[in-house]
């Protein structure tokens, strides 16, 4: 097996697929991300990159909060919709039904089932995308997606973004349990 | 359908499993990462959260170069492994095979299917972690995980960490293409 150099250099990985709500002039505004993740265990804090352009970036930069909406693989279209169309043109928060939680300017998705509030704690400024690091001040599960009060993933059926070949994929099967596995190798 | 708040602050989606690699002190070290992200398509930067207290850090710092490595799921258990020992007292280049490309310094893990170096950009300090962006270099893939010149994610076969469940899962179905199957909402 031969490493080559390849012409991208972009990296591939599962992406995993959310939205980011703000309020944009008072309404409700949705967009598709695949570049987040969390960067901070306590406080919690996750991160978001958002292109410049987009609408919804006024909006959190005016409000200084924003929601992160985790939704289900039978959301796909939806999803894809708001990472195709803009809310300068299109009232996107009128495919979903909207609900506000402790910081009352955070518009979260009800039929996502997992949903996170946060206030804005910096911002990194990159060559075409803004950097929102926000801590997460509460999270939401609609009861239907948890088992014995945690949320469960098989439940919720999220999804990812695989590139470069452009496609939405849900989870498979368990390949091991996490701190747990590797045991075996130590002192190996 | 009722929406319920609960205790944990934290965000729950399928996040990316990669092995980070430094040299520190002229020694080849990983460390397992599962907070990471795109942030940025051009020039194409990548942001890694790491706990300020792993020994990785101090090579990245030092050296202000760093790698990604995309594992298969057959490589679960090392990768598991990466996240349970320190560098510190466990020689973890030792379980993999260690070349280098463009940048010289950056160790990158030969049977990972993918691999990128990156270049560090920026350092943001977080209240536990340091979260490096890099700028993606150059990128690598085995030529037996190509389809036409292209990383086939099929082929790579990466794997997803998923909590509060502590579980590996590769990847399942597709459910669309994306920037495609949301086209049917628009103007409906």
């Amino acid at each position: 097996m031969a490493k080559v150099q390849i012409g991208s250099d972009r990296i591939y990985y599962p992406m995993p697929c959310a939205l980011v709500g703000a309020n944009v002039e008072k309404k409700a505004n949705y967009l598709t991300v695949a570049w987040f993740s969390m960067v901070n265990p306590e406080p919690a804090y996750l991160a978001v990159a958002m292109n410049k352009a987009h609408f919804t970036n006024s909006g959190i930069k005016a409000n200084g909060i924003f929601s992160v909406n985790i939704p289900s693989a039978n959301m796909a279209e939806k999803v894809d919709y708001c990472g195709l169309v803009s809310g300068r043109k299109f009232d996107k928060g009128a495919i979903f039904e909207t609900f506000y939680g402790k910081l009352e300017t955070a518009p979260m998705i009800k039929e996502c089932p997992f949903n996170v509030e946060c206030k804005l704690i910096q911002t990194v400024n990159l060559p075409a995308e803004e950097l929102f690091i926000g801590e997460i001040v509460a999270a939401y599960c609609d009861e239907n997606f948890l088992t014995d009060g945690a949320p469960d993933i098989t439940k919720i059926d999220p999804f990812v973004l695989i590139m470069p070949e452009r496609q939405y994929r849900d989870l498979g099967k368990n390949v091991g349990g996490a701190w747990e596995i590797g045991k075996k190798l130590i002192n190996k």
